[in-house]
Protein backbone atom coordinates (compact mmCIF):
# COMPACT_ATOMS: atom_id res chain seq x y z
CA UNK A 1 0.00 0.00 0.00
CA UNK A 2 0.83 3.42 -0.41
CA UNK A 3 -1.76 5.80 0.49
CA UNK A 4 0.51 9.37 -0.06
CA UNK A 5 0.32 7.99 -4.05
CA UNK A 6 -3.24 6.95 -3.46
CA UNK A 7 -4.35 10.36 -1.94
CA UNK A 8 -2.16 12.01 -4.54
CA UNK A 9 -3.90 10.24 -7.26
CA UNK A 10 -6.95 11.36 -5.97
CA UNK A 11 -6.18 14.79 -5.33
CA UNK A 12 -5.18 15.08 -9.05
CA UNK A 13 -8.11 13.90 -10.74
CA UNK A 14 -10.40 16.37 -7.51
CA UNK A 15 -8.48 19.11 -9.47
CA UNK A 16 -9.28 18.05 -13.08
CA UNK A 17 -13.02 18.33 -12.34
CA UNK A 18 -12.83 21.60 -10.81
CA UNK A 19 -14.73 24.11 -13.21
CA UNK A 20 -11.94 26.07 -13.19
CA UNK A 21 -9.89 23.36 -14.72
CA UNK A 22 -12.66 22.59 -17.20
CA UNK A 23 -14.21 19.84 -15.14
CA UNK A 24 -17.17 18.28 -17.34
CA UNK A 25 -20.53 17.86 -15.49
CA UNK A 26 -22.28 15.82 -17.92
CA UNK A 27 -19.37 13.31 -17.87
CA UNK A 28 -17.90 13.36 -14.60
CA UNK A 29 -20.08 13.22 -11.02
CA UNK A 30 -17.29 15.24 -9.30
CA UNK A 31 -17.40 17.88 -11.73
CA UNK A 32 -21.37 17.71 -11.34
CA UNK A 33 -20.94 18.51 -7.57
CA UNK A 34 -18.60 21.19 -8.26
CA UNK A 35 -20.73 22.60 -10.44
CA UNK A 36 -23.49 22.88 -7.87
CA UNK A 37 -21.68 24.56 -5.51
CA UNK A 38 -20.24 23.75 -2.57
CA UNK A 39 -24.22 22.32 -0.79
CA UNK A 40 -23.94 19.84 -3.24
CA UNK A 41 -21.40 17.70 -2.12
CA UNK A 42 -21.37 19.12 1.67
CA UNK A 43 -24.96 17.37 1.53
CA UNK A 44 -23.18 14.15 0.82
CA UNK A 45 -20.92 14.42 3.69
CA UNK A 46 -24.05 14.30 6.17
CA UNK A 47 -25.55 11.31 3.86
CA UNK A 48 -22.32 9.48 3.78
CA UNK A 49 -21.75 9.96 7.51
CA UNK A 50 -25.49 8.33 8.31
CA UNK A 51 -24.77 5.41 6.07
CA UNK A 52 -21.50 4.72 7.55
CA UNK A 53 -23.09 4.92 10.99
CA UNK A 54 -25.97 2.27 10.02
CA UNK A 55 -23.31 0.12 8.60
CA UNK A 56 -21.42 -0.15 11.82
CA UNK A 57 -24.62 -0.92 13.56
CA UNK A 58 -25.69 -3.68 11.12
CA UNK A 59 -21.76 -4.92 11.66
CA UNK A 60 -21.54 -5.07 8.14
CA UNK A 61 -17.56 -5.23 7.11
CA UNK A 62 -18.11 -4.62 3.75
CA UNK A 63 -20.62 -2.10 3.99
CA UNK A 64 -18.39 -0.36 6.95
CA UNK A 65 -15.60 -0.34 4.25
CA UNK A 66 -17.39 1.23 1.08
CA UNK A 67 -19.36 3.79 3.27
CA UNK A 68 -16.01 4.64 4.84
CA UNK A 69 -14.48 5.13 1.45
CA UNK A 70 -17.64 7.13 0.25
CA UNK A 71 -17.06 9.36 3.46
CA UNK A 72 -14.01 10.22 3.11
CA UNK A 73 -13.85 10.16 -0.99
CA UNK A 74 -16.53 12.86 -0.52
CA UNK A 75 -14.17 14.94 2.06
CA UNK A 76 -11.86 14.75 -0.49
CA UNK A 77 -13.90 16.53 -2.74
CA UNK A 78 -14.52 18.95 0.02
CA UNK A 79 -11.15 19.91 0.85
CA UNK A 80 -10.06 19.78 -2.53
CA UNK A 81 -12.64 22.81 -3.34
CA UNK A 82 -11.43 24.69 -0.47
CA UNK A 83 -7.29 24.31 -1.57
CA UNK A 84 -6.77 22.07 1.11
CA UNK A 85 -4.54 18.92 0.39
CA UNK A 86 -5.47 15.67 2.15
CA UNK A 87 -1.57 15.89 3.43
CA UNK A 88 -2.95 18.77 5.45
CA UNK A 89 -5.45 16.94 7.03
CA UNK A 90 -2.43 13.72 7.69
CA UNK A 91 -0.22 15.86 9.26
CA UNK A 92 -2.84 17.09 11.68
CA UNK A 93 -3.75 14.01 12.49
CA UNK A 94 0.27 13.13 13.22
CA UNK A 95 0.50 16.76 15.35
CA UNK A 96 -2.42 15.91 17.65
CA UNK A 97 -1.19 11.72 18.03
CA UNK A 98 2.25 14.01 18.42
CA UNK A 99 3.83 11.48 16.26
CA UNK A 100 4.85 14.13 14.07
CA UNK A 101 8.91 13.79 15.24
CA UNK A 102 8.67 9.99 14.91
CA UNK A 103 7.42 10.66 10.93
CA UNK A 104 9.96 13.29 10.60
CA UNK A 105 12.60 10.94 11.98
CA UNK A 106 11.54 7.68 9.76
CA UNK A 107 11.27 10.04 6.49
CA UNK A 108 14.74 11.25 7.46
CA UNK A 109 17.08 9.61 4.54
CA UNK A 110 19.63 8.31 7.11
CA UNK A 111 17.25 7.09 9.59
CA UNK B 1 4.95 13.12 4.77
CA UNK B 2 4.24 9.40 5.31
CA UNK B 3 0.70 8.77 5.29
CA UNK B 4 1.17 4.87 5.44
CA UNK B 5 3.54 5.66 9.12
CA UNK B 6 0.52 7.85 10.20
CA UNK B 7 -2.11 5.80 9.86
CA UNK B 8 0.04 2.77 11.33
CA UNK B 9 0.63 4.41 14.31
CA UNK B 10 -2.63 5.90 14.55
CA UNK B 11 -4.11 1.91 14.49
CA UNK B 12 -1.59 0.95 16.94
CA UNK B 13 -2.50 3.50 19.29
CA UNK B 14 -6.38 3.07 18.96
CA UNK B 15 -5.95 -0.97 19.09
CA UNK B 16 -4.28 -0.33 22.66
CA UNK B 17 -6.95 1.53 23.98
CA UNK B 18 -9.88 -1.36 23.37
CA UNK B 19 -10.97 -2.84 26.39
CA UNK B 20 -9.23 -6.13 25.00
CA UNK B 21 -6.31 -4.73 24.78
CA UNK B 22 -6.54 -3.36 28.35
CA UNK B 23 -7.60 0.23 27.36
CA UNK B 24 -8.24 2.84 30.09
CA UNK B 25 -11.53 4.69 30.34
CA UNK B 26 -10.51 6.61 33.20
CA UNK B 27 -6.91 8.01 31.13
CA UNK B 28 -7.67 8.21 27.55
CA UNK B 29 -10.70 9.36 25.41
CA UNK B 30 -10.90 6.84 23.29
CA UNK B 31 -10.56 3.60 25.76
CA UNK B 32 -13.63 5.69 27.63
CA UNK B 33 -15.85 5.51 24.06
CA UNK B 34 -14.65 2.39 23.65
CA UNK B 35 -15.71 1.01 27.22
CA UNK B 36 -19.20 2.89 26.17
CA UNK B 37 -19.70 0.74 23.48
CA UNK B 38 -20.45 1.60 19.33
CA UNK B 39 -22.90 4.32 19.61
CA UNK B 40 -20.66 6.50 21.48
CA UNK B 41 -18.13 6.88 18.98
CA UNK B 42 -20.59 6.57 16.27
CA UNK B 43 -22.72 9.63 17.24
CA UNK B 44 -19.73 11.48 16.57
CA UNK B 45 -18.98 10.64 13.55
CA UNK B 46 -22.51 12.10 12.65
CA UNK B 47 -21.37 15.43 15.06
CA UNK B 48 -18.12 15.65 13.36
CA UNK B 49 -19.72 15.55 10.05
CA UNK B 50 -22.11 18.25 11.06
CA UNK B 51 -19.38 20.34 12.32
CA UNK B 52 -17.26 19.98 9.03
CA UNK B 53 -20.06 21.15 6.84
CA UNK B 54 -20.37 24.14 8.93
CA UNK B 55 -16.29 25.05 8.70
CA UNK B 56 -17.10 24.48 5.29
CA UNK B 57 -19.76 26.68 5.03
CA UNK B 58 -17.75 29.53 7.04
CA UNK B 59 -15.19 29.11 4.69
CA UNK B 60 -12.52 28.97 7.31
CA UNK B 61 -9.97 27.02 6.25
CA UNK B 62 -8.18 25.98 9.70
CA UNK B 63 -11.60 24.67 11.32
CA UNK B 64 -11.98 22.49 7.63
CA UNK B 65 -8.89 20.87 8.54
CA UNK B 66 -9.80 20.56 12.13
CA UNK B 67 -12.99 18.93 11.34
CA UNK B 68 -11.93 16.93 8.79
CA UNK B 69 -9.29 15.65 11.07
CA UNK B 70 -11.93 15.07 13.93
CA UNK B 71 -13.93 13.18 11.17
CA UNK B 72 -11.63 10.65 10.08
CA UNK B 73 -10.24 9.87 13.30
CA UNK B 74 -13.43 8.95 14.89
CA UNK B 75 -13.72 6.92 11.73
CA UNK B 76 -10.56 5.51 12.17
CA UNK B 77 -11.85 4.51 15.75
CA UNK B 78 -15.10 2.79 14.34
CA UNK B 79 -12.49 1.03 11.79
CA UNK B 80 -10.64 -0.53 14.82
CA UNK B 81 -13.50 -1.23 16.64
CA UNK B 82 -14.62 -3.65 13.81
CA UNK B 83 -11.12 -4.84 13.28
CA UNK B 84 -10.65 -3.00 9.13
CA UNK B 85 -7.16 -1.41 8.83
CA UNK B 86 -6.95 2.22 7.11
CA UNK B 87 -4.94 0.57 4.28
CA UNK B 88 -8.64 -1.23 3.58
CA UNK B 89 -10.70 1.73 3.01
CA UNK B 90 -7.44 3.48 1.13
CA UNK B 91 -7.42 -0.36 -1.05
CA UNK B 92 -11.06 0.54 -1.70
CA UNK B 93 -10.51 4.56 -3.13
CA UNK B 94 -7.39 3.36 -5.28
CA UNK B 95 -9.43 0.33 -6.66
CA UNK B 96 -12.39 3.07 -7.39
CA UNK B 97 -9.99 5.15 -8.88
CA UNK B 98 -9.01 2.54 -11.11
CA UNK B 99 -5.14 3.82 -9.60
CA UNK B 100 -4.54 0.47 -8.38
CA UNK B 101 -2.24 -0.97 -10.71
CA UNK B 102 -0.35 2.17 -10.50
CA UNK B 103 0.29 2.52 -6.84
CA UNK B 104 1.17 -1.52 -7.64
CA UNK B 105 4.09 -0.72 -10.32
CA UNK B 106 5.16 2.27 -7.96
CA UNK B 107 5.27 -0.19 -4.75
CA UNK B 108 7.53 -2.76 -7.44
CA UNK B 109 10.91 -2.74 -6.21
CA UNK B 110 12.35 -2.36 -9.56
CA UNK B 111 9.55 0.43 -10.59
CA UNK C 1 -53.96 25.74 12.33
CA UNK C 2 -54.26 22.86 13.88
CA UNK C 3 -51.53 20.82 14.59
CA UNK C 4 -53.39 17.93 15.72
CA UNK C 5 -55.18 17.71 12.47
CA UNK C 6 -52.07 17.83 10.30
CA UNK C 7 -50.16 15.10 12.11
CA UNK C 8 -53.31 12.89 11.99
CA UNK C 9 -53.81 13.82 8.40
CA UNK C 10 -50.44 12.85 7.59
CA UNK C 11 -50.36 10.18 9.72
CA UNK C 12 -53.09 8.80 8.02
CA UNK C 13 -51.53 9.03 4.90
CA UNK C 14 -48.25 7.52 6.21
CA UNK C 15 -50.23 4.29 7.10
CA UNK C 16 -51.41 4.24 3.66
CA UNK C 17 -48.44 4.06 2.16
CA UNK C 18 -46.74 0.71 4.01
CA UNK C 19 -46.55 -1.99 2.01
CA UNK C 20 -48.99 -4.06 4.36
CA UNK C 21 -51.32 -1.34 3.53
CA UNK C 22 -51.06 -1.49 -0.02
CA UNK C 23 -48.87 1.41 -0.85
CA UNK C 24 -47.83 1.11 -4.35
CA UNK C 25 -43.65 2.58 -4.91
CA UNK C 26 -44.15 3.14 -8.64
CA UNK C 27 -47.00 5.49 -7.28
CA UNK C 28 -45.73 6.70 -4.03
CA UNK C 29 -42.45 8.25 -3.21
CA UNK C 30 -42.96 7.38 0.21
CA UNK C 31 -44.37 3.88 -0.66
CA UNK C 32 -40.61 3.83 -2.34
CA UNK C 33 -39.20 4.58 0.54
CA UNK C 34 -40.89 1.75 2.91
CA UNK C 35 -40.47 -0.61 0.20
CA UNK C 36 -36.96 -0.59 0.17
CA UNK C 37 -36.76 -0.79 3.86
CA UNK C 38 -35.74 1.65 7.12
CA UNK C 39 -31.62 2.18 5.57
CA UNK C 40 -33.45 4.31 2.90
CA UNK C 41 -35.75 6.85 5.03
CA UNK C 42 -33.14 6.78 8.07
CA UNK C 43 -30.53 8.28 5.30
CA UNK C 44 -32.84 10.68 4.37
CA UNK C 45 -32.85 11.90 8.27
CA UNK C 46 -28.87 12.61 7.97
CA UNK C 47 -29.35 13.80 4.55
CA UNK C 48 -32.03 16.89 5.72
CA UNK C 49 -30.17 17.71 9.22
CA UNK C 50 -27.60 18.52 7.24
CA UNK C 51 -29.61 20.63 4.67
CA UNK C 52 -31.03 22.73 7.65
CA UNK C 53 -28.06 23.27 8.86
CA UNK C 54 -26.95 24.65 5.99
CA UNK C 55 -30.09 26.74 5.43
CA UNK C 56 -29.29 27.67 8.82
CA UNK C 57 -25.63 28.77 7.65
CA UNK C 58 -26.89 31.05 5.29
CA UNK C 59 -29.64 32.34 7.14
CA UNK C 60 -32.18 31.20 4.25
CA UNK C 61 -35.49 31.94 5.91
CA UNK C 62 -37.67 29.70 3.23
CA UNK C 63 -34.79 27.31 3.53
CA UNK C 64 -34.72 26.54 6.83
CA UNK C 65 -38.52 25.82 6.74
CA UNK C 66 -38.60 23.95 3.89
CA UNK C 67 -35.48 21.70 5.05
CA UNK C 68 -37.13 21.51 8.97
CA UNK C 69 -40.37 20.61 7.30
CA UNK C 70 -38.43 17.79 4.99
CA UNK C 71 -36.68 17.04 8.35
CA UNK C 72 -40.11 16.25 10.47
CA UNK C 73 -41.98 14.68 7.47
CA UNK C 74 -39.44 11.92 7.47
CA UNK C 75 -39.30 11.79 10.89
CA UNK C 76 -42.89 11.16 10.60
CA UNK C 77 -42.06 9.00 7.99
CA UNK C 78 -39.56 6.80 10.22
CA UNK C 79 -42.01 6.56 13.01
CA UNK C 80 -45.21 5.22 11.58
CA UNK C 81 -43.04 2.32 10.20
CA UNK C 82 -42.31 1.70 13.98
CA UNK C 83 -45.73 2.19 14.87
CA UNK C 84 -45.61 5.51 16.49
CA UNK C 85 -48.11 8.32 16.52
CA UNK C 86 -47.03 12.26 16.35
CA UNK C 87 -48.89 11.98 19.67
CA UNK C 88 -46.21 10.19 20.89
CA UNK C 89 -43.60 13.03 20.36
CA UNK C 90 -45.87 15.85 21.39
CA UNK C 91 -46.26 13.96 24.54
CA UNK C 92 -42.77 13.57 25.43
CA UNK C 93 -42.20 17.15 24.23
CA UNK C 94 -44.53 18.47 26.56
CA UNK C 95 -43.67 16.01 29.62
CA UNK C 96 -39.80 17.70 29.17
CA UNK C 97 -41.21 20.65 29.63
CA UNK C 98 -43.40 20.37 32.54
CA UNK C 99 -46.84 21.39 30.61
CA UNK C 100 -47.90 18.17 30.59
CA UNK C 101 -50.59 19.28 33.88
CA UNK C 102 -51.33 22.59 31.77
CA UNK C 103 -52.21 21.02 28.87
CA UNK C 104 -54.57 18.63 30.35
CA UNK C 105 -56.20 21.28 31.73
CA UNK C 106 -56.82 22.73 28.48
CA UNK C 107 -58.15 19.65 27.32
CA UNK C 108 -60.57 19.69 29.76
CA UNK C 109 -64.23 20.25 29.15
CA UNK C 110 -65.02 22.21 31.80
CA UNK C 111 -61.72 24.51 31.46
CA UNK D 1 -53.50 16.41 23.11
CA UNK D 2 -53.09 19.44 22.03
CA UNK D 3 -50.02 19.98 20.10
CA UNK D 4 -51.10 23.72 19.15
CA UNK D 5 -50.93 24.28 22.75
CA UNK D 6 -47.15 22.28 23.33
CA UNK D 7 -46.00 24.23 20.60
CA UNK D 8 -47.17 27.90 21.99
CA UNK D 9 -45.64 26.79 25.56
CA UNK D 10 -42.35 25.58 24.07
CA UNK D 11 -41.84 28.38 21.74
CA UNK D 12 -42.57 31.12 24.48
CA UNK D 13 -40.26 29.31 26.82
CA UNK D 14 -37.25 29.44 24.17
CA UNK D 15 -38.23 33.21 22.98
CA UNK D 16 -37.34 33.47 27.15
CA UNK D 17 -34.03 31.84 26.43
CA UNK D 18 -32.72 34.65 23.87
CA UNK D 19 -30.03 36.59 25.04
CA UNK D 20 -31.99 39.60 23.93
CA UNK D 21 -34.61 38.24 26.27
CA UNK D 22 -32.22 38.09 29.57
CA UNK D 23 -32.06 34.48 29.07
CA UNK D 24 -29.63 33.16 31.45
CA UNK D 25 -26.35 30.35 30.22
CA UNK D 26 -26.09 29.58 34.17
CA UNK D 27 -29.28 28.17 34.78
CA UNK D 28 -30.60 27.24 31.13
CA UNK D 29 -29.45 24.79 29.26
CA UNK D 30 -31.27 26.83 25.44
CA UNK D 31 -29.73 29.98 27.03
CA UNK D 32 -26.45 28.58 27.31
CA UNK D 33 -27.30 27.35 23.71
CA UNK D 34 -28.53 30.76 22.34
CA UNK D 35 -25.13 32.28 24.36
CA UNK D 36 -22.67 29.99 22.54
CA UNK D 37 -23.85 31.01 19.19
CA UNK D 38 -25.44 29.24 16.48
CA UNK D 39 -23.15 26.42 15.88
CA UNK D 40 -23.59 25.33 19.42
CA UNK D 41 -27.30 23.86 18.67
CA UNK D 42 -26.62 23.42 14.65
CA UNK D 43 -24.16 20.81 16.04
CA UNK D 44 -27.04 18.86 18.25
CA UNK D 45 -28.97 18.59 14.93
CA UNK D 46 -26.65 16.59 13.67
CA UNK D 47 -25.85 14.79 16.57
CA UNK D 48 -29.45 13.89 17.21
CA UNK D 49 -30.55 13.32 14.25
CA UNK D 50 -27.32 10.41 14.03
CA UNK D 51 -29.00 9.46 17.37
CA UNK D 52 -32.56 9.12 15.85
CA UNK D 53 -30.82 6.81 13.16
CA UNK D 54 -29.06 4.63 15.41
CA UNK D 55 -32.55 4.20 17.98
CA UNK D 56 -33.91 3.11 14.44
CA UNK D 57 -31.40 0.69 13.65
CA UNK D 58 -31.98 -0.98 17.23
CA UNK D 59 -35.81 -1.35 16.90
CA UNK D 60 -35.96 0.64 20.60
CA UNK D 61 -38.98 2.05 20.35
CA UNK D 62 -38.80 4.21 23.96
CA UNK D 63 -35.13 5.45 22.13
CA UNK D 64 -36.89 6.51 19.03
CA UNK D 65 -39.17 8.69 20.59
CA UNK D 66 -37.13 10.22 22.88
CA UNK D 67 -34.63 11.08 20.12
CA UNK D 68 -36.78 12.40 17.99
CA UNK D 69 -38.23 14.57 20.80
CA UNK D 70 -34.56 15.59 21.34
CA UNK D 71 -34.32 16.53 17.31
CA UNK D 72 -37.48 18.44 16.96
CA UNK D 73 -36.84 20.14 20.03
CA UNK D 74 -33.62 21.46 18.98
CA UNK D 75 -35.09 22.31 15.91
CA UNK D 76 -37.28 24.32 17.80
CA UNK D 77 -34.49 25.77 19.10
CA UNK D 78 -33.23 26.67 15.92
CA UNK D 79 -36.22 27.63 14.37
CA UNK D 80 -36.79 30.13 17.34
CA UNK D 81 -33.64 32.05 16.84
CA UNK D 82 -34.17 32.72 13.31
CA UNK D 83 -37.60 34.35 14.25
CA UNK D 84 -39.92 30.88 12.82
CA UNK D 85 -42.77 29.41 14.07
CA UNK D 86 -43.80 25.79 14.38
CA UNK D 87 -46.68 27.25 12.78
CA UNK D 88 -44.74 27.85 9.88
CA UNK D 89 -43.54 24.26 9.57
CA UNK D 90 -46.82 22.41 10.35
CA UNK D 91 -48.00 24.80 7.47
CA UNK D 92 -45.54 23.74 4.74
CA UNK D 93 -46.40 20.59 6.16
CA UNK D 94 -50.05 20.82 5.53
CA UNK D 95 -49.35 22.51 2.22
CA UNK D 96 -47.33 19.94 0.92
CA UNK D 97 -50.01 17.19 1.59
CA UNK D 98 -52.50 19.28 0.04
CA UNK D 99 -54.57 19.12 3.04
CA UNK D 100 -54.72 22.50 3.84
CA UNK D 101 -58.32 23.47 2.46
CA UNK D 102 -59.44 20.72 4.58
CA UNK D 103 -57.68 22.28 8.16
CA UNK D 104 -58.64 25.57 7.04
CA UNK D 105 -62.34 24.05 6.76
CA UNK D 106 -62.09 22.26 10.55
CA UNK D 107 -61.19 25.39 11.98
CA UNK D 108 -63.79 27.33 10.44
CA UNK D 109 -66.34 27.85 13.19
CA UNK D 110 -69.76 27.13 11.07
CA UNK D 111 -67.66 23.48 9.78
Amino acid sequence: MNADLIFAELAAVLKSRLPSAGGDPDSSYVAKLYAKGPDAFLKKIGEEATELVMAAKDQNREAIIAETADLWFHSLVALNYYNIEPNDIMAELARRQGISGLVEKANRKDA
